[in-house]
């Protein structure tokens, strides 16, 4: 079987764009496309994956071919994936499968979002959508809203407060200070963010991402044509995926992911490798409580104490545990629907090769992971990345 | 390389239905589990790509996931393909790679729409997006002006009329007669085609493929398992696909399609085989003249003789030559945009195992092509079926 390996990677600065879509895939496409070590052209291509949830609120259709008509992939086939904000995690999964297939040798997986162009009502609108709607959305439930349930029902059946939702705000406020791709480059204090704005009870401002605009773009290869493109490749070492029902009341338990813990646990039998054995974890942090579940879910802590190891900030860079969102994460680092899962393979990528700004750099790290999560966990891919290809 | 074979397909009725989203994606998934000779479970599905445009004017987001959670799939990874009209071809690409890969045993492909809750204007949108948007749909050009465009140029460039269009309507809506699944059910005279309400001149109702809702699904299997469930598979021959660039302007010629050339050649270099031994093609007549283009593109006829091969009505079934559009095509048959393209396969699957209905039963095929229009042209994919597996 092939394996597959990651060339090269880029992405755009998160935040609030003046270019439009094309211009931000443009951007993120050249980034990855110039990070490649040796001799690359875009023509080499054999097919692309491209997230992406809105699309400019849905003013645009055939929106891979659109982005890519320009990119120097003329021909080449080229498609959207839509899975809610899990969108690029399933693209780079389609990508690797790809390759795997043996019916292409360098795969394009990436994703774009442009929220920012949009009403605050349209906002809320593509971030509601990605939930439940007959039974949640339309009954007025918001996605923070969501997310305050399951927060609220956690520290009702757990050792566990909002404090512990604060720390990791601090943490991943603190990680993404020195990320000159993050859309909120703000430490904050713990004072701070526990008084912030009421969102939706017990979330605050500071428990939420924000909507950003944004596009990531990674570039796989074949094994046997990895080595005409770069000595120094991140392989994919394991994908896996899984999915759930949309709305909280047809879940047995709404203080975990199921979609979550299978895809894990299916990546971590793939690579054969155990959670503590990861260095790195960019995990899907929507909201604080979104990444206390994953630290649980992906068999960072036991279930029950994921606040307590939010309290110790034992996810904290170069403490000694696995560094979870070095990058600031969705929280600090922004959060472009679509992009947002292959642009963790972007910080991942860069964090294993040692080229991520010196303040924010992980030690010493050989095994990480990423966790794309859609909707309130109706949709989950995990994948786990290392400098050595088995 | 692991070979795939289809081992079940089925679809709803396209037209006006009155069902919901998840209503007729259970309606397709349900006809096609029930379609699987031996004993089949949809928990033994291993993933999933659903192909859908509008998504119900896009009140939905999550939206796999959201068609999968009750259909007995629970906790498999799922995903939406969206390439405008060939959204559906393209899930059945990526499947057929997920089975390639060895990640999959048993992979659903299927897509659905729904444009019957949508305003005429939203109708129109939904279809106008599918092309490009700057310089065209915002410019004023409708879709059908679109391809109103190109037939013009193709009557300027070549020995052909608007008749030879209408004959291309008449076949399909002979075909369709008897097809229990299309929309318009209607045989039409040549002279009622020709004197059609214009929509864009030179096109008329006869020669526009109307707005449907339906759902469509297929269930593919490796080679190594499809004797679980059939003795009498069809076999995915070839699969290829390709893009070019979204306005017409853009191209070099307007009066053929790039992306159905590319494709096309790709998938009779991997099948190793010739256009002239497809016995059924289901090939994508949005309108009229794309049907004739696609009957040059994809070589069954020369560049330029397109509107002899249709006024000699050489597409019709058991004519002696390939049986163009046996199903009556999207003009007849119904275009519900993201089930269209798995809605030809599922054709393509009943009529080699000769289980349409009797009058439209196409005598000893062996070999059929599906080739599914994404926009004017940005997207195309084309399948290459049979019976035998070499």
């Amino acid at each position: 079987m092939v394996d597959v390996g990651i060339i090269g990677a880029g992405q755009t600065k998160y935040g609030n764009h003046l270019l439009s879509m094309k211009g931000m895939w443009a951007e993120a496409a050249r980034n990855a496309f110039n990070s490649v070590d040796k001799d690359f052209q875009p023509s080499q291509v054999d097919e692309s994956y491209i997230g992406s949830v809105a699309f400019g609120g849905s003013q645009l259709g055939n929106t891979a071919a659109l982005l890519t008509e320009h990119s120097g992939m003329k021909g080449k086939p080229v498609r959207r994936v839509e899975n809610a904000c899990a969108s690029s995690g399933f693209a780079l999964r389609d990508a690797w499968m790809a390759i795997k297939s043996g019916q292409a040798e360098v795969v394009i997986a990436g994703g774009i979002e442009k929220m920012n162009d949009l009403t605050p009502e349209r906002k809320r609108f593509w971030l509601g959508v990605s939930g439940d709607t007959e039974w949640e959305r339309l009954a007025g439930l918001t996605f923070p809203g969501t997310y305050a349930l399951m927060a609220r029902r956690y520290f009702h059946e757990f050792d566990s407060t909002h404090d512990d939702l604060v720390h990791i705000s601090v943490k991943n406020h603190l990680h993404g200070f020195d990320n000159e791709h993050a859309h909120i480059r703000k430490q904050v204090t713990f004072d701070k963010a526990k008084n912030g704005f009421m969102v939706a009870d017990p979330l605050t401002l500071y428990d939420c991402c924000p909507t950003s605009d944004g596009a990531s773009c990674v570039i796989l290869a074949a094994d046997h044509v990895v080595k005409q493109f770069t000595d120094d490749p991140v392989w994919i070492k394991a994908s896996a995926a899984a999915s759930d029902y949309l709305a909280l009341h047809d879940r047995p338990s709404i203080t975990q992911l199921l979609a979550t813990q299978l895809a894990g646990k299916k990546a971590y039998e793939m690579a054969g490798v155990t959670a503590d054995k990861v260095d790195i974890a960019e995990v899907h942090d929507c909201f604080t409580i979104a990444e206390l579940f994953a630290t649980e879910d992906l068999g960072f802590v036991e279930r029950g104490l994921g606040g307590l190891f939010a309290r110790e900030s034992r996810g904290m860079k170069n403490s000694g545990e696995v560094c979870i969102n070095p990058s600031g994460g969705l929280k600090s680092k922004g959060h472009p629907l679509g992009a947002t899962g292959t642009g963790q393979t972007v910080e991942i990528f860069k964090q294993l090769r040692n080229e991520v700004e010196k303040n924010r750099q992980v030690r010493d790290a050989e095994l990480a992971l990423s966790h794309n999560v859609g909707g309130s966990g109706a949709t989950c891919a995990v994948h786990l990345y290392g400098r050595s290809r088995q």
